[in-house]
This record gives structure tokens, sequence and C-alpha cells, in this order.
């Protein structure tokens, strides 16, 4: 018997969700809901229905696992408590600096209906935060080191878009290069903003705007911008859908540490992604925790879970002896 | 309260482990059990006690983990069925084909007992046994490679010492870069053994030795040689204690795979690990599991674990709140 998910929203996340369900023959897309008309939504899984995310009530006991596609600044916060009362859910909730009150928000809800609710599932926060963890309590006396990119950031090439006289924009984030090399080699420096990541932006201009006030612009935009070597370069609409269209993304955590008696020897442990497609490959992370918030639910487990919590045979759909067979 | 630890065995790997119980503030060395005349013993914690394995019982009530540091092939199939009728345990038995029945007969005793065994601990079976089973779950159309090296084969260096003529060898594993190149490029290619690691092989002859008959011998020994590309460098016993005393050794997994509805995005995984110390590295993993191993117990759970049935808090000595507001 398969898992049955339903998804909320229909973004690219939802559509990473939903073919990552195909490919998993233990899980099943029963229904997608939405905000808009569903008569005007498409999906891509015949098998699956679309409906009004007002309806979604009467899907409790047939969904096992809600997986919530929206937005951490505004639809996450209420969506994933409020439908934590209803079903099994998760979240790639990434505003790192408000993960504690979701969680308790989360926590409180998923108790009360006898649900599992895991929140900010994904590669950061997600894989990434699981090999921080991990290379911590392993290497205690150390130092770690998140690196992104080379990927688009869809935060920053929105920040652009907003900016007046710009068309459309795609933003790479790039690691800097003699950083990553001096902790791979074993150093481990305080870096500052600008000497971890660089930002390379790519802007197709209104005709006739005034170039040199976007690139300022660009450049000394607070938090986004102001804090990194920015490269803007002003291209064509065509060239921007030829060569930018994909999403892709990656980067690297680094833990580098110190054991023996007189902490003589230096271990580096490196975690890295490069992914052709971030919302497809985060879609994949969701797929592996939703059947682990299944499972748990199964066991009789309720409230919130981060991917701290989850033991790692809960992701899997092979089974325990077929998992110390082949791969431990 | 700090967790207390005894560790059965006194070779590379329970010094490794005795240090790193050292960086761990929640966890303390009692006792170290030899077969050896205990006076004959010199350990290092000034805090810690020495005693003969025989009067290990004596300790059942004191000790909340027992580290169990002996070899896969004959002491652990043993040891660790026999304490874990008396403690939590856990050991980095690495024979991977008989996993299996080791899990089956630690499962028995620990049961019986109300204890936790944990089994295969260390990187590999252990963290690269992690990588491959949460990346095989992640992305579940893909394959993985595991490459080691460059490093100290243990295993292998004993092998080489067991050759007429030769006074002392260290053998080192090492990845062929263009295979590894080649994966992570994307490409997944089946490799035969000798397209996946060289050997290289440093050995100090007896005097009056036949160079080329011990070559030769190397060069053919089923298993560890004849299927790879080995090079053999004759040097003296100065230069081997210079340049070869260490024991470093790493390696990475990597999992390639693809996502999207039409299978055209691809992803790579890839875990790295660069160690100066094998066995002080393979022995700050025990410490952190072993810290696993007596929550679990405290939890009322007992029965034979790996780490693919952990939850990754277990590991670490920070609470809850502080790994969700720092790690995550």
């Amino acid at each position: 018997m398969s898992i049955k998910i339903g998804i909320l929203g229909y973004g690219n996340l939802a559509k990473g969700v939903e073919s990552a369900i195909q490919q998993n023959e233990d899980t099943e897309l029963l229904a997608v809901f939405t905000r808009r008309n569903p008569k005007d939504l498409k999906i891509r899984d015949p098998k699956a229905s679309v409906h009004h995310v007002d309806e979604i009530e009467a899907w409790k006991d047939k969904i096992d696992v809600l997986v919530i596609c929206g937005g951490s600044a505004t639809d996450l916060p209420v969506q994933t408590p409020k439908y934590a009362s209803m079903f099994n859910v998760i979240d790639s909730f990434d505003t790192h600096a408000n993960i504690p009150q979701h969680f308790t928000n989360v926590d409180a809800a998923a108790r009360e209906a006898g649900k599992v609710g895991v929140i900010s599932v994904g590669w950061d926060p997600g894989m990434f935060s699981l090999l921080r963890m991990i290379s911590d309590a392993v290497l205690p006396e150390g130092k770690h080191y998140t690196f992104w990119g080379r990927g688009v950031s869809q935060g920053h090439s929105d920040a652009i878009r907003r900016i007046p006289g710009v068309k459309d924009a795609r933003q790479y984030t790039i690691p800097v290069e003699s950083s990553v090399e001096k902790v791979r080699a074993g150093e481990t420096p305080d870096f500052t903003i600008r000497q971890q990541h660089t930002r390379e932006c790519f802007v197709v201009a209104e005709e006739g705007a005034d170039l040199a006030a976007i690139e300022e612009q660009i450049k000394t935009m607070p938090n986004y911008f102001a804090d990194y070597d920015t490269t803007v370069h002003f291209i064509s609409e065509e060239e921007l859908a030829a060569n930018h269209s994909g999403l892709p993304h990656g980067g690297f955590v680094i833990r580098s540490g110190v054991t023996g008696w007189e902490k003589q020897n230096k271990h580096i442990i490196e975690y890295k992604l490069k992914l052709d497609s971030n919302p497809e490959f985060t879609g994949s992370v969701l797929v592996a925790y939703a059947r682990a918030a299944y499972r748990l639910n199964q066991e009789g487990q309720s409230g919130c879970k981060t991917i701290f919590d989850i033991a790692p045979r809960y992701l899997s759909a092979k089974s325990d002896e077929d998992l110390r067979h082949t791969l431990l």
C-alpha cells in the first residue's frame, strides 16, 4: 500500500515534489490544493486531482502526508500549524531566525491533533543542517563553514526585478574559491561576508532604462548586495532565456576539526551538492521525509520534528535488512 | 552527570577513543580492560584505571557504555554479543558480509539484557554508510560510488609484512583520479576494481633479501593486490619512520542521481573525509554514538542498532533547542 500524498501550492517546489513522487514506488500523489481556480491549474500527474484549498478538510482521512509548498515569509508560518491540525505535514521553512517559533507553533498543533509535522526540510536547512550537526558532534573541537553556489538565488533575483527599469533578472551566488581552498587545507579563518561569496547578476533592462542607475541600485542594496562584491551584466531577453532559464544550485558544508591527546591531528569533513535543479532536489528530500513523517505517525508519534529528530532508516523505502545488507 | 565509558582493548583505536572522551565534556573514561597484564599497560588518562578483562563483570553497574575495540576477524564476533549481556556496547565491526549475522547475535544478547548494542560504527562502515543510505533515499534513481584514500590500509600493510624478507611495510590505497573525475562530472560508469583504486607500497627489506621476489609476491597476492595496479618502493627503516609513521586516511562517497518528469536533471552528492588519523577519527565517531547508545537505553530501548536506526540528535551533547537554533 502506497503512501498517499497531497501537495499544497503548485510552484516550482511543488512540481519538484510531484516528479519525486513518481520516482518512489511507495508514494502516490492524490491531490494538489491551490488558492487559484482549480480549473486553471494543469498538473503533470494524470492520476491526481486538483482542488481549491478551501476543500482540503474533506481530504483529512484520505491523505497520509500533506507537503506544504508555500513561501517562508508569509505562507508557512500560517499554513504549517493550521494544516498540522488535520494532516501529517512537512514543509521547507527556511527563515533560520524564526525556526524556534515555527517549531513551537507546529508542535502545539500537531500534538493536539496526534499528527507529525516535519519542518525545515530541503538542503539548507535540511541536508546541510544534518551534516553540520553530525560533524559538530563527531568533531566537537572545530569550526564549520557553509558555502552556497554556484547557483541561482531566487530571493536575490526577485530583489533585482523590483528595481524600476528592470524587466527580468537572474542572480548567481558564487563561493570565493580562495576562501574555500583555505578551509579545505585545514585553516580555520574568520571570514567577512565579502570573503565567502560573490554575487553575479544578469539583468534584462527595459528599453531606454538608465543602466548605470540600475547597476548602482543593485550594488548598494542593503543586505542583498551591499556587503558583497557584485558584478552586473546587462543582457538581452533572448540570452537570459537561452543561458539562464535553469535553477541550478549547490554548495558545501565543511567541518574542520582536531583530535588527539595534544590535538595534533586535523580532520576535514566536506559535504558537497551540485544540483541541476534546486526545486527538484528539494522536492526529492521532502518526499523522503514525507515517508518518515507518515511512518513515525503510524508508530504513534506526534508533534513537530526536524531532520535532527528522525532516524535515517525512516527515509528509505528499503527494509532494514536490505539497508544493512547493501548500504552499511 | 557525565556518561561513564569503559574501553575494552588498548590498541590504536582504543587510544583514539580515549582522546575523544577528553574532548567531550559530558563523557568520562572510567576504566580500560585488557587481556594483557594490567600492570604492563600504561594509559594516558590519569583519572581512569586499568583492569584485566576477567574482572569486567564487576563493573556492570558502574559503566554506562563499553566501547569494544577488538578486531573484526575474531574478537568482535565473540566480544560484542558477550558484553552486550552486561553493558550498553558499541563496536566498529567492519566485515561487511558478516554484518547481518553479527546484528542478529548482538540483538539477541542485548534484548535479553535490556541493553543497547550499536554495531559497525566509524567512517566505513559508519559515516560513509549514513551518506550512502540517505543519498539513496533522497535520489532513488541513481548510483553510488565509494572511493577510499589516499590513506594507509592496515590490513594491506600487515599482509606485506607477512612476506619473508620484509621487515616493515606501509600500504597506501589511492583513488584513481580520472575515475573520480568521471563520477564528479555526472557520468555513471561501471568500474572494474583496477579502475577505482591503485595501491602504493613502501617496504623495508631485510638485509640481503631478494627484492624482485618480494615485489613479485606483493603484486600477485590474491584479493589484496593482484586485481590492482600496484607500485612497490623499497626504502630504509629511517625513511619509513620519518615519512610513513602516521595513519592518515579518508575518501569519498558520491551519489549521482537524476530527477524531473523526464529525468532530465542531474544531481551529485559528495561526502569527503580527509583524516590525519584514521583511529582517532573513528574513535571520535564511536564516542558520539556511545552517547547515543546510553541515551537510547535511558529511554528504555534495547537491542542492536546501527547508524541507520539512530536519530542524529542523540549524537550531540547540545540540547535540542540549541541544535535547532545554531545548526539547523
